[in-house]
Formats: C-alpha cells, structure tokens, sequence
C-alpha cells in the first residue's frame, strides 16, 4: 500500500451488484471514488447483502461482482491505494448491525424517504380492501398512511426496512470520517449520525460520526428520458463501441420538433452529456440550442467520439483483467478490511462490557 | 465428549443472562435440559443479544452471564455432553439473521404475539395525541390499532421486532431438530418453520425444518402470586437457605381466609409447589385443601424442607465452581458450536451462490 500524506480522513462507499454499471455509474459514482483516492483512505465494496434486500434471486450475484470490479479496476480503482472487498466476506458488518438495530426505533426506519418511496412505488394505485372484521365477508377500502402501512407489512421484507441499519454498521466499522452520497441518501447518513450518537451516550466515545460527502450531481439520464437503467434498455455503457454509442446517442428523444423551436438544454439528456463529455463546447452549445441555431442531429453527433474516447483506456485495461485478478484483488482486500473490522467491533463489545472471556480467549 | 448412542436429534435452546436464576427456571427450564442431554445432542447458550433487545444496558451482563452459566453446571449441564457457547461469540448467529431478514416480511415480526403484547403493555391505558396534520397545533386522539402502531414506532426498538429472526438463525444454524419451548414460543417455531421452508423452496433444500418440544407447562408462580421474577421480589431462589424459603413460603398469599373456607388447589401459588416439590403426598393435599381439611400454614410448612433437599447437591456443587472454571468451558464450547455454524453457514452461501472466492480462498 503506498503510503499517502496528509490524509483528509476515511471514505467508504459500496456499490450493489445488481448488473452491467453504464455511464451513469462510471460518472456518476466511478469517478468521484478514482479521484477521492489521492486524499483518503478508501474503502470500496461489494454491497451484495445490500443486492439481496430487493433482489433475492441471487443467481446473477457472483458474474455480477466480478464484472463490476473488473469496471472499478480498469477506471483506475487501484488496490493500491483502496481496499477493495465483497460485504458478505467480512461478517462484522452484519454482527454490528444486529448490534445497532437494538438502538434505534422501528418509526426512525419507517420515515426514511427510501422505505416509504418504495412503498408507494409498490402500492402504485392498486385499491386495497380488507375485511371489516376478522369473520365478517365485508370489506372496506384503505385509503392513506393506513393503506400504505397495509401494503409495507404485507409485501416488503424486514430486510428492506432495516437495511439503512446495515449501511451504518458498513460505515461505523471502519471509522470512516467521509461518505460520498447523492442527496437522496442524505436521511441515510443522518441516521447513522444519529446511532452513532446514541451508540456513543450509552457505551462510550467510539463511534466516529461521518460527515456526507455531497458529490455534485451529475445528472445522466437515459436515451428515453427515465433514469437510465439497463433494464429499461435506455443505457449507454462504457463498453460500447463508437457505432453502438452513436445508434443510441441517436435516439435520445429531444423534445424539440422543428429546428426552429427553442431549446431548453437544461431538460434535454442530450444537454447532461455535453455538460460531462464535450466541456469545451458546453457554453456555445448551451446557446445554440436556446436560440435553435443548432440541429438537434448535430449536437448529437459532436458526443459518440467524444464519450468513446473517454474510456478508450478503461476498454483497454479491463480486457486484460481475469476472473482470477479480481478474486485475488478481493481475498487480499477481505483481509485487510477484516484487520479494520475485527478490531473495531472487539472495541465495540469492550465498550458495551460484552467481552466476557477476554481472558479465556488469550 | 461422550457418544450417546440412539440420538433422537439435535437440541437448541438458549437462556437471556437477564439476572439471577430462580426455581421457576430451574423447574420450567433447566431440568428439562439436564434430561434432554441424554438422548439429544444439546446446544444450550447464553442468549446475549436477545438480552440486549429488552435491556440495553449491559453493566450487569459478564456477571450474569458468570452466575447463569454456573447454575446450569452446577444442575447437572455437562460440558461432556453438552456444547455451552455464548451467542455473541458465534458471529454465525448474526450472519445468518441479516440474510433471513431479507426472507421475511415486516407483517410476519409485527404479528407476533410477544410483539403485540410487549407493545400493549408498553402503552398501558396511556392515551395517545397527535397533531391533526403536520402544521397544525390542533390534535386528535388515537385509537385501537392506530395507537399502538404509533406507540410501537416511536417506542419499540427495530431489535425487538427482529429478534425473533435472529431466533430463528439460532435454530437453523445447528441442525435443531427439537426445540424446547413453552406455549408462549410456539409462534416463534412456526415462524422459524416459515423461514426454514422460504429459504428452502428459493435456494434448495438445506434448513431442517424443527419441531417444537412443548414440555409441560410447570406453573410456577411468585409468592404473590404475580410470575415469579426477582424484580418483584416474589422469587425463591434455589441457593436460599431452608429458613430463607420458610420465611418466602409463609408470605405466600393463599385466598383462604378462614380455615372453613374451601380451597380451590389449582388457584393456589403454593399448590403449584406442592405438585412439583412433594409430589408423594400431592394427591392428598389436593383433598385436604378441597375439603378445607389441611390449614393453609401446615400445608406451606411440608415445603421449605423438600424445596432445600432438591437443590442440596446443587449448591454444594455450585460453591466448587469459579469463574475461571466457566470461562474455560464457554470457550471451548464456542469454539465447538463455530465447528457447526461455519459449515452451515458456508452451505448457506453456496446454496444462496455467494460463495464467489472459494477458490480464492484454498
């Protein structure tokens, strides 16, 4: 491990393995953690306990992990510099979970804006009808919270409620000082503040409470205008070729229908490109599209060379990179997290007197 | 360890090092153990974590743990036989929940009757109000169901409602064939069975499916006829001295206010001892209270004698053992439950796929 001066703190960061990571992730999240490795202590890891709360068809799991840290390798990730290692290997994280779930509220869980959007994205509009009493064959309608907390206990795992509990425990082992966050993972970071905290009044001053590390959003919406996702089949990916990129760069929808209408860059996909691949032209483009003195076709085609020319060097390197390397790269940093996290939770449990046979253990 | 020969099966049942043990645990719980290790294979530990979900403050845990596990030696639980491990020592036991909380919904936990009746005894005939809406100083008052979801939200831990996911691993970590549990448990086991049969159907067939051993419900109710716990100061305790227990024995409140007035055995706190403490003479009592033929104080006078006989070998054993003693045992029973649980808990991931380094690994 290089030795690097006047570190800022700890970063730690996961990411779910959940399938192929697109442009988005690589801008979004991958280069942020490439550059954060120069002023802290890093630690990246597989999220897979994470994968398995809203996928629990865990078959695509170990093609997915490997594939991804193929990614974070090849774009500069360097087990050098960062510890790199799968969640699931390193079982502090869920010994310090279950822990920190005894600390915390069930309705602290119930409020994260995470648990509730899912539900509501579950609930959809479907009517729910339950019967008026536990004989009767009459039902009535749920309607609000109470339709809502019907559908949560019915339909989504404990898991899922307690997950942000993981996320804390993932963050507190290794004293991270740092965690880089969209802002929709704000209230996550807030409550491991807040266990944290609670942590630290009961047992003692262990527990390093982390700051948020507000990366600037990079908005990269998909080709269709959703959040881009391969499962919508509106991604660009990084492993495309030139042709590939352009056919999808194509298609991106740009709401304007003749030349003449004025643009409006800033709710154009084809914009959030330009903004992270084309810097140079951004501001000229930004008004040429405003004054329609651009052809939608023609800002489209100033990026496919560009974005491909991006990670030329990733494409490089990631076809050099086996199977094997990433498993060497993930038992060596399972290990070193390990070191971290083995001490750390045998603190914790002197901390909370629970480390009864110290003595019977020398 | 002993081979035992015809084994029916394999045992878990685990003990929250919550204080001292009294004759209630010894009688309800203890001996049965002490008989289940001859034809079982018997796991028995000390239940910290589950300690830690009702009682956060853990200054009293090493000594309790000390004391608890003292008793059950001192009893008859042989280290021989018996594997005596502490849960927070198994870190399998945490692994394992964290997995199975994602198999689970949230409905099944807050149907739980230990749930719902911890949280009606938390609400108490409190009432409850809550602004009409966010910005509103006007309030409403809540009712039924409502209340208590508001009450278990803001004042249940997410460990209390999780824990018996966390049981649940307990058991499905060694094989448990039988679990030996009182009436109240049974929920519990079905759930488990749900988890078992979940896992099973999703990722193949790897979790015994166990059954609950329903041992006879030994009634043994405090002298004041309340449970018997020694924070109501109602609890006779196996290491009491014989003038101790006459004293306690005396105090017992009977319902029988004249010697004319008929008694009713089966209502009766001191019957229950009769029935357990001197059961040659069992019968006869039975009559004589029904037929107000025996005075209440002869009747409690046949037991402080025979209570004293039954835990004469225990203290004397009890007094030989040090903490240095059970220290010993407990590590060396960690590490044999570790034997079990790592295997299982490899399985777990190789059913679940996630076993991705195992070459990495050799």
């Amino acid at each position: 491990m290089t030795t690097k001066s006047n570190l800022e703190g700890t970063v730690l960061s996961g990411m779910r393995p959940t399938g192929d990571l697109h442009i988005g992730h690589f801008e979004g999240v991958l280069r942020n953690w490439v550059e954060l490795q120069e002023n802290y202590d890093c630690f990246y890891f597989v999220a897979d306990l994470h994968a398995v709360t809203t996928e629990t068809d865990t078959r695509q799991l170990r093609r997915n992990t490997l594939e991804m840290v193929k990614d974070w390798l090849a774009f500069g990730i360097d087990p050098n510099k960062s510890t790199i290692f799968v969640q699931s290997y390193v079982p502090e994280h869920s010994e310090l979970a279950v822990i920190l779930e005894r600390l915390i509220n069930i309705g602290a869980l119930e409020r994260m804006p995470t648990f509730k959007a899912y539900v509501e994205h579950l609930a959809g509009d479907r009517r729910v009808k339950v019967p008026v009493s536990e004989s009767s064959k009459e039902t009535r309608e749920l309607h609000g919270d109470e339709r809502l907390e019907f559908i949560a206990s019915s339909e989504v795992s404990t898991g899922f409620l307690t997950y942000p509990v993981l996320q804390a425990a993932d963050i507190l082992l290794y004293n991270t000082t740092h965690v880089p966050v969209g802002e929709d993972q704000l209230p996550h970071i807030e409550l491991t503040r807040e266990i944290a905290r609670k942590f630290n009044r009961q047992y003692g001053e262990l527990m390093v409470v982390p700051d948020a590390l507000l990366s600037e959003a990079k908005r990269v919406r998909g080709i269709d205008g959703r959040k881009m996702s391969k499962s919508y089949g509106n991604e660009i990916s990084p492993r495309h070729t030139t042709t590939e990129i352009t056919e999808k760069v194509n298609r991106i929808l740009t709401y304007r229908k003749r030349l003449t209408d004025l643009g409006d860059p800033f709710e154009c996909p084809v914009y959030d490109l330009q903004k992270i691949f084309n810097k140079k032209e951004d501001l000229e483009i930004l008004q040429d599209c405003r004054n329609a003195s651009i052809r939608c076709y023609d800002c489209k085609m100033k990026l496919p060379d560009k974005i491909s020319a991006v990670y030329e060097e990733y494409r490089a390197k990631r076809a050099t990179i086996s199977d094997d390397d990433v498993m060497q790269i993930l038992v060596a940093g399972n290990l070193k997290a390990r070191k971290v996290t083995s001490q750390k939770l045998d603190e914790t449990k002197r901390f909370m007197l629970m480390n009864y046979l110290e003595e019977g253990r020398k």
